[in-house]
């Protein structure tokens, strides 16, 4: 990658924060583009003509434009393979890796946007206010399933290595304290998040 | 993988059939074991000492359990190569086939779940009643991104070549018609699903 010629599109705080951190991690040249949903950038022409699909993150390469958080995750670290960002060599455990990553963009990504985008699901407001109500405890059970299944007594998702898996771990556990959630309620994911704030990845996101 | 030490759990017409497909394509030795949604086996007691999740699928394999159907696809193509059922050698394209495949877990498969699994997101039937409102138009704007985004004028996903991400769509697509959706509106889709009505895989899944 050199700079001038890949170009991640991010709004800072959303998902596409795990592939800043990520990007941050391997060490590698781009440039970044910082999009505002408040002036529904995301929806302009040239950006749909970027991500016809109207969300960060988009990541442009020379070879194409890349979408959707755990492709990105594995790409950046297949291109930087001197970051040691995945289990590269061992397909069991980089299906696990992946597994995790499915897991937060299928589910737990998922259980979130239920409140900042319900319109997404449903047209009337009730309908909306209904299932952002429910948006606390889906979250609570899916963290549940990081804290007990996933977490283990090492300091990162997948054990010693330190890979891609934990800056999107860091990006969605972000957004417990907007749903209502106390993080204190799952004490692996606190200290993970605490582990990632000593990073200077995590700390050049300012 | 050898016929006692991997097992995949699946429930027929569910997106654990896109990891079948795969199977099947791979030419895998594996046991194949059938769980009811009826009789509500996926929440037994044996079924949640495999996956906590309580979703299908999940794979035992003999280094761990796997699931998440992007991880199991890609797993399945990286354990057995000579099938060639992924660009293992391209990381772009790679990054593509996964983007491809995360779409359809973290957008089309949740956008067809609010009807059937409407109570995971709003507890009362009013709430619930206006989600499945939503549905065909959701899974029309998902499929309009793949017909004129994704698919193009070769015969699969990836172009000429047949990959895993095949059988994922064209399990998704078989959900068009329950959705009231009719296939016929996306004629790349139709005619992918046609061409997968062809192959040994699915002929195979009876
Ligand atoms: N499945 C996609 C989801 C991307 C996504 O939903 N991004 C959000 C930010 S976290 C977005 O761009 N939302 C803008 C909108 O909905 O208009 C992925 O994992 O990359
Ligand atoms: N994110 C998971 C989703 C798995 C999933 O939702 N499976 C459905 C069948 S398509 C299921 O097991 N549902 C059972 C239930 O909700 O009780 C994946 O992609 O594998």
């Amino acid at each position: 990658m050199t700079k001038s010629d890949t170009t991640l599109f991010f709004v800072p705080g959303t998902c596409a924060q795990a592939v800043l951190i990520a990007l941050y991690e391997a060490n590698a040249d781009f440039n970044l583009k910082t999009l505002s949903f408040a002036d529904n950038q995301q929806r302009s022409p040239e950006y749909l003509a970027i991500n016809p699909k109207s969300r960060v993150p988009a990541l442009v390469t020379p070879q194409g434009v890349l979408t959707e958080v755990p492709a990105l995750l594995l790409y950046v670290a297949q291109t930087h393979p001197q970051a040691n960002l995945a289990p590269l060599n061992d397909p069991f455990a980089l299906a696990r890796m992946q597994e995790f990553n499915a897991y937060l963009a299928s589910t737990l990504h998922i259980s979130h946007a239920h409140r900042p985008r319900a319109s997404r699901w449903a047209d009337d407001e009730a309908a909306q206010a209904s299932m952002r109500a429910k948006v606390p405890q889906n979250m609570r059970d899916g963290f549940a399933v990081i804290e007990n299944h996933y977490l283990g007594d090492k300091p990162w998702v997948m054990g010693d290595q330190f890979t891609v898996a934990d800056g999107y771990l860091y990006t969605i556990a972000g957004w417990l304290e907007s749903d209502a959630v106390d993080i204190a309620e799952f004490p692996r994911v606190a200290a993970h998040s605490a582990r990632m704030r000593e990073r200077a990845s995590v700390k050049k996101l300012g």
